[in-house]
């Protein structure tokens, strides 16, 4: 099967390079002295008999860390660094993620607990694997890296071959060659990635076999890791015979399950090996990674590229390995795992080789140059060894004094890190923030989704065969189609709340001059605004806030309005305040202050310095990237200080408040005050009351409101609603400025799917 | 109370002018020949338990058409127009609506049927009355005019007066001085607008008093009308006697309910007069007036204007007439009622004097210039009498040579009118199509709704307590948030339904010629259309319907469609006839065929003759007014033609077709023919299931089939979903080119309120 050939001919470079890929990677749990914790697995991070990203594997403190998979891999990285963030954020105070594969600061035996999984039978596997290799080799992490390609060039490539007449054989057939020659050049990848030179003498039950200052290139790939009886040979010659030789092995009793088979490729798509043969070999799992410490997140975005590409070139090589190559290529492995990673591999030559005929099938493919550059700089590590990762690792380990103290640094430097932006997904930071926030409570709790749509905010969620859509962070299925509908306009939605019973402000349009004027007398001694039908930055309006007391100051001010337009309104004027009610069905969640912009003197500080200072704090920043915005000094903010009689070089006295802003939106600098434990209750169930009105099930709801202590008093005018918003606002309620933080995403998904516990 | 002096005062004219109108029409359902049927009130205007709009009043056969309250005279005409096209349009063929008050070819008594109402006492009601003044008389129909002052007027006279202490009092009064003074001056009224001169003999069981040729200005407000026996007298001095003297009458059985009083005025806002003290009059009921029968609905614009001003004039006046004024006023209608209309009236004088007031007043309170116009030419009509509604109607009924001649031509053409465009509500024309076929299904069932915003198609539906909100036809409640969002987003739509399954075209977007070229294998004998990612009139499209044969056509689609974009597509070409399937819950109600505009040859006429006549057909128009487009004959319509080797003045041969289009859409003149019987099920479920895939109630979803007749097969290809909308056209199924009409309005209804029956 010379596939080679047939990419060349037909110019499928680019399609041979699409696949779907995805990442699992294990690691420990740690103190902050980097020694492996004995607390359970933290209980925010929901259910482990479903949840999709962050499971446990062997012990208790093993997180394992699972992305979906992606057709990019710069989107299954993505996928990690977002778990990441959320396992960093959610982790207890003294608790970190180690970033070495070697666990370091074993707790003696008994205090290794086996993950506590709700299935009988995964609890009795693990203690299985106990009795076969202790619990010290159960604790060392890896990378899984799971490979498929695209199914498309499975098609095209059987279309164009006439050797194999099965599409269902030919795809199998191409993936068992993926996996021979993996298996039989692995080595190479060993001695460039490798990351497990030492470990604590105590992992070992008889001592350690390294001499004191030895390092190795892979103590995790050497028969001193996690590996099977070297008895357990199994055949990848044909599929037939890999199902035979594994249930062989399981009937025998050497294997408790074809799963506990740890080869470093294993064949995915079915849960036996025999089904394969029906269903197809569907990806395959590269099991052979050992953690990258230097990286956040196990690996990064190079080095992943690097092993597509080397997957890709062992189906691109012409040689098709028998069971002899295989057990070669293992051998080969053991072998250069235990060399030392500051000295050259005794395979240099193959090594060579084989990268010189990676970076020609990257030339004929049409790969970037970037890739070809890499493996280029991969190439000059077998010349020089000290290039190597393990190398590299080596002379750190030493530097910090050793391996254990070296981890703890990194694992508390990740975190830190994870905390910068602590209200975004750094990976996910071009969506909107309130998507990100609900991102991050699906990922926690373990409902899976995918993103439909980045650009849109379209999410698709699942639980079990429970689907959901979500746009905007929390537009779902829910909501009405008609409510946003009444809510997008703002006569229809007047009419409803008024027929609901609500108190709307009243207002008369009115055509000319004179018709308003010679209704003067209805406005009398009432609090009013007049203004300009369609209001265009604030032109052309008055507030009678005091009442309207005589005529001519009424009929100037509709000449003024209709200045402005041909209609005029003249609107009950509400006096109070205004907040932010947050609803979902029968309950305000959240209610919120918006105050303008401002900054408070200290007698010290000049009003530029108070700004800045102000807008140094974390949640500030452009206002879309960051919940809240940084105050600006623009030519409004100035003339609203000469109002004031300051400039922004004045000295404000201590404890003086200075206006910079007459409006109160969050998006030109103001204050978020959350203060949904201060409003009166009356007034919350007023709110549930108007959501309820517009038949939605989720709602911000705008109310003026007197005196927020005081019940409503439901037959007065003396609070209204000014406005009904659907798709409201949640990060303002998330991250307040002041004030406790509502975390609404998780109320957005306990409606979607309350059946998640 | 000096009302006129406040309104002066203050100027408050405007506000005085302001109010709320409601119409109920009584007519009779007659035959061709104008005689009264004798059928039974029609099934398809739903039942009269809750009926709005459509009702009966005393028999069978007398439709009673009440409009609901309106801010503004205009739309309740409006709303009597669309219910009498309701009614029209909806009886049997030979049935028609009589346009005067007094019944022709009144069939024998017991033929009459007293309306058949579910509640036994309102039949008990209407035989007692049979009893007590005979089936004919109840047989003389009328328009009541219910009138409300606006109430924040009566708000403001009451804050400005000093006199009355109780707010409710104050409005009593009000409506009390308008009550008497009516009845004061109504004869005004009648000698201006009545139209019952005439009747046939046999409407008196003893033989006409009228003299042959003898005409009066009206039976039916004289004693020969349906009048109350004249001992029953009620006090209007008060509404404390009001009610005492009501109840009396009640009590010694002169009356059988307080309703069977029937005053020319009633004050209404209780179920009975005593709870008036309390509740307050919310309006009156002017029941003085004949049907015009030279208006299609009984009453014009100005006329009820003018009667809208003559109620005005009633509290304008500083008299307050005591219960001696009011009889004074009942007799002289008496009296008035039975002169000669072509003579002089008796009290000319009078009547001249108060319109000289009602003139006086229009300018004061700065009414429009119509109004006081109007006000001149009826003043007119006292010095010549010829000019009052009831002579022309005399000279109108000698011409045809009788009043039933007269009314049964009157009633052919009203009913012709009313169909002239059957698809719409003349009324509501500036609204939507669909709208309108909404609110004619509404009005028919008895569903009532208000129209919330009419630019913006928003209708409030109501039935008992339960309320809906319909946008545009088919936005409501019933479908979810998230669906139309799924749907606008065509990238989204696709995912979602690939997920759920379906087939949708299958596409790959590239960014560079490159790129794409090198996917050419991929693409090697598919059926596929090449586009840029946006298109844009068209531009950059090629579509090998055939399958791509070579690459270099391959490259140069390729290289046409990147002229347009920056990204582009290359989708699956499906081979096959698109349908619009409209899908409403777990059913397909409808399937349409969209043709491009075309004509087909006679062998006589030229191609612009061909679409000249094709034009003429009644649903085609400007397409927005109407429910079908006219073809046009523009640049494409001709370069269409020039490709088939014809000009417009070609004549083609017979049954040749045409094409005047390559596009489908109904907007550029295509034809729409309905398919629902003979679309294949096996599609009809497929669009049911790609409905509830997007979670929507209510969806128009275009499927392209290669063969309506053969079952869909779902595991090929062959057939696709090329979009799904939401809020899907309706009109073209409801009226389609060709095929049956699918009234799906009906099926909105039924979907919002199942509990209708």
């Amino acid at each position: 099967m010379k596939i080679q050939h047939l990419i060349k001919q037909h110019q499928l470079g680019l399609l041979f390079q699409q696949g779907s890929f995805g990442l699992e990677k294990e690691s420990q749990r740690v103190y902050q002295d980097g020694s492996v914790v004995t607390t359970e697995h933290p209980k925010c991070f929901g259910n482990r008999s479903y949840h999709p990203y962050i499971q446990t594997d062997f012990a208790e403190s093993q997180l394992e860390l699972i992305t979906p998979p992606n057709k990019k891999l710069e989107d299954t990285l993505r996928w990690l660094s977002a778990i990441h963030e959320v396992v960093l954020r959610s982790l207890p105070e003294d608790e970190f993620v180690f970033p070495l594969s070697m666990p370091a600061g074993l707790p003696a035996d008994d205090l290794i607990k086996v993950a506590q999984l709700d299935n009988p039978e995964d609890v009795a596997y693990r203690e299985h694997l106990v009795q076969s290799y202790g619990k010290n080799k159960q604790m060392v992490s890896g990378i899984h890296y799971n490979f498929q390609l695209a199914p498309e060039l499975i098609q095209t490539l059987f279309k164009l071959q006439q050797e194999q007449k099965s599409a269902v054989d030919f795809q199998n057939n191409l993936y068992l060659k993926m996996a021979k020659n993996f298996l039989r050049y692995q080595w190479v990848l060993l001695y460039l990635l490798s990351a497990t030179p030492t470990v604590d003498s105590n992992y070992f039950k008889a001592g350690s076999p390294l001499k004191a200052g030895e390092y190795v290139r892979s103590l995790r790939s050497s028969k001193y890791g996690y590996v099977n009886d070297p008895e357990v040979i199994v055949s990848f010659d044909s599929l037939e015979q890999y199902a035979e030789s594994l249930e062989h092995w399981v009937k025998t009793g050497k294997l408790i399950a074809e799963k506990e088979f740890y080869s470093n490729v294993r064949l995915r798509g079915a849960k036996k090996a025999r089904y394969l043969i029906q269903n197809g070999i569907k990806y395959l799992e590269f099991r052979l990674f050992d953690l990258n410490p230097f990286e956040q997140y196990g690996m990064n975005l190079a080095d992943a590229r690097f092993i597509h590409h080397f997957a890709l070139l062992m189906i691109w090589l012409d040689e098709n390995p028998d069971q002899q190559a295989v057990e070669l290529g293992r051998s080969r492995l053991a072998e250069v795992a235990l060399e030392n990673p500051l000295a050259q591999t005794a395979y240099r030559e193959e090594g060579e080789w084989l990268l010189n005929q990676l970076i020609e099938m990257l030339h004929i493919i049409g790969a970037e140059q970037s890739a070809v550059d890499f493996a280029q700089e991969k190439l000059a590590q077998f010349a020089d060894p000290s290039l190597t990762l393990c190398a590299r690792l080596v002379r750190e380990i030493e530097q910090k004094g050793g391996y254990q103290k070296l981890g703890a640094e990194l694992a508390k430097q990740y975190k830190a890190n994870a905390f910068e932006r602590f209200y975004a997904l750094t990976a996910f930071d071009n969506m909107e923030l309130s998507t990100q926030a609900l991102m991050f409570d699906l990922i926690q709790q373990g409902i899976s989704f995918e993103i439909l749509d980045e650009r849109d905010q379209f999410l698709r969620l699942q639980f079990g065969e429970h689907i959901e859509y979500v746009k905007n962070g929390n537009m779902t299925s829910h909501d009405s189609y008609i409510s946003p509908l009444i809510m997008e306009n703002k006569v229809v939605t007047k009419k409803v709340l008024e027929k609901a019973g609500f108190n709307v402000p009243q207002s008369q349009e009115f055509t000319s001059v004179e018709q308003a004027i010679a209704s003067y007398s209805l406005f009398e001694k009432r609090s009013v605004v007049i203004k300009p039908k369609s209001t265009n930055y604030g032109l052309g309006i008055t507030i009678f806030q005091q009442g309207v007391n005589n005529r001519e100051d009424f009929a100037k001010a509709v000449e003024i309005a209709f200045r402005e337009d041909k209609e005029i309104m003249v609107e009950d004027y509400l006096v109070g305040t205004e907040y932010r009610f947050f609803v979902l069905g029968d309950e305000t969640l959240a209610v919120l202050l918006r105050v303008p912009a401002n900054v408070v003197g200290d007698g010290i500080h000049t009003v530029a310095e108070l700004v800045a200072q102000k807008n140094d704090h974390p949640l500030r920043g452009d206002g879309s990237r960051t919940p809240l915005k940084k105050i600006a000094l623009g030519d409004i903010e100035q003339l609203q200080l000469k109002e004031q009689g300051l400039t922004i070089e004045s000295i404000p006295a201590k404890d003086q408040i200075v206006q910079l802003r007459a409006n109160s939106n969050i998006s030109t600098g103001g204050d978020s005050i959350d203060m949904t434990d201060e409003m009166h209750p009356s007034y919350k169930q007023l709110a549930v009351g108007i959501t309820k009105a517009m038949g939605a099930a989720l709602c911000g709801v705008d109310l003026i409101i007197p005196d927020l202590k005081k019940p409503a008093q439901l037959e007065l005018s003396s609070w209204g609603v000014i406005e009904a918003n659907f798709n409201p606002m949640m990060m303002m309620h998330i991250f307040p400025y002041t004030g406790k933080s509502r975390r609404l995403t998780r109320n957005v998904i306990k409606m979607l799917f309350p059946e998640v516990k």
